[in-house]
């Protein structure tokens, strides 16, 4: 039995998550869930969408991933199954999946006979979400559930350009530490060349580190993040607040 | 083995939940633990209350749910086990079950033979009951645990009433996203009648919804919430803050 | 299979935790993960030091325990692996394991084919500590891993000081409900004798409960904690925001 991968924005005050854990568990009593994060700031796809595609290729071959964060429930938006790197990913047709499409055939889910009796349209995560990935752990073909789906929804994230002498993107997410992950590949910055990277009205760096405890104390370092692309730190201190960037500020490399 | 749910007022930031996770593991090594929530606020019974009888009828027959919200760990309250809908409750005898009384028998737990070597007065969740919540994932009967339980505490909450042309409840529940959930059935707001829904001195609301994305911007809404009863929303904003209503506040519905 | 622990200060929001635990589940699909806590404050190995050796009794013997609060990753920082109480403890060599140091063999892990392939010097949570705690899960011989590790990193915490009736110590930990944990053992202030214990500039107890109910509102209170040592508490209010009185913070007792 697979495993199931459950993000949403439900926080973990209420009792949402624990009932879609449970009609999981209702509906695929063998599988075995593995929570993301539940703590997506409320309706932020775009966060969702990072953490999603971040994480899944830690999970092995067969994993469903369920994630819903839909400020659309209810409305005519459709579900969407994506089959990509031998995984399953469930999600509403926000955007949710947009660093995903591409990699595999995209279906809309219009059977409607798996949704629990009486589903109401404010809780799409428990009544028709949470019944599809689980008859997906349990083995149904996702073919089975809809045709394939014309143009899923995409974020209008734009992306990284290749400029003279470096390039120019943006913060694309801020983690708990107040790091900056910017959407710069880390081979834009080459080993040895002097280099400025700018963020911001005030953040200026031109230092490069391997690891945090190589930054010395109060200023800022370029540093290779482990999705391959280029972040910026603080030695013990988040940058972030202290910077004022955050998540979509343009970010720009000049490399000499 | 059944599922073990698992909700307390511990927080994530101690070693409280651990500790009554890892008990349980010890004692029911087969067991599969399922968090509901460890997020209810410090002593909040009605809170947790309220998500254990929430979240329960997501899970399949044969769970045994462990709630812990416990102020009075320690002194001479009850413990309770409760069987209902085909699964068990145990939790202290201080209005936690209120929302499932009626529902099924209600033991004393009286057996102190399970309880860990040497119990703490200050640590119950794990010395006292989560002993009990693994015998019982064990397949004890709970009728081995001690007698039917007097009068067991049921919290003072309002019921709602029904008036001319509507009804009076209050705000049983705020989420995450500011909605309000209140305790007036949505049958009592017929389809197509016009009406006016009153809160604190300020919020009155005259539309509905049956979704979020039907809620004009900036305009509050009915909607009916997942388990029954109406609530109150704006569209991507916390109405709960914005209005001042939190739980507890009267609600006033009226029909024409 | 054993249990797998995760304790970080990853915290909840970003995609780490969930990698790490994606990577555990590959490496190790039959290991049944159980959260410590993700939430102890960025960088503080002491809080995570106290949490892990509160939790870890609570196990079962075979348990692995993965502890990842590392600000020097990257660095020449070691990684350790201990065993002690029939249980595994992985973690970075930065004085997280201090209170369990002495308790049984510490070995340095040298072995360098167990990471991921490209570790990066950002996550070695992932990337490095993972798979060890995945293979030790699996069975592998903790001494397969490198050779005993020669002085492991102490955290310079000075132990609680027996003096002429009564004794010196700290504030240990502050939990969710804002008691303070002392690190003065119950067994110094016996019972019956009166006492005066001493924290901050204001906080003078003299009142003891063996549980929150006895405690008269608004007084303090000192009762025993659930680990063997003395709590100070107010009943339903947090003592250590209202008395100023912090981790770290010293307390004297006097027995008369």
């Amino acid at each position: 039995m697979p495993l199931l991968t459950l993000l949403t924005d439900f926080g973990t005050h209420d009792y949402y998550v624990a009932a879609v854990k449970g009609t999981l568990l209702r509906l695929a009593p063998e599988a075995r869930i593995v929570e993301i994060s539940q703590d997506v700031a409320p309706g932020d796809v775009e966060g969702a969408a990072f953490l999603l595609a971040a994480a899944a290729p830690a999970f092995p071959e067969g994993t469903v991933h369920l994630a819903v964060v839909d400020p659309g429930v209810g409305s005519s938006r459709r579900r969407l199954v994506l089959a990509a790197r031998g995984q399953l990913f469930v999600a509403p047709d926000n955007g949710l999946l947009t660093h995903l499409l591409g990699e595999g055939p995209v279906r809309s889910v219009e059977r409607t006979d798996l949704d629990l009796a009486a589903p109401g349209e404010t809780f799409h995560g428990r009544d028709r979400f949470a019944p599809v990935a689980a008859a997906l752990a349990r083995g149904l073909d996702p073919a089975a559930l809809g045709p394939e789906a014309e143009e899923p929804v995409r974020l209008p994230l734009p992306l990284p350009r290749r400029a003279a002498g470096g390039g120019e993107g943006r913060v694309a997410h801020v983690d708990r530490f107040g790091n900056l992950v910017t959407d710069l590949p880390s081979a834009w910055l080459p080993a040895g060349r002097p280099f400025e990277l700018a963020c911001g009205p005030t953040l200026r760096v031109t230092r490069r580190a391997t690891c945090y405890a190589e930054i010395p104390a109060g200023e800022p370092a370029v540093l290779p993040r482990s999705r391959g692309t280029q972040g910026v730190s603080l030695r013990d201190a988040p940058l972030a607040g202290i910077s004022g960037c955050g998540r979509g500020a343009a970010v720009r490399l000049r490399v000499r």
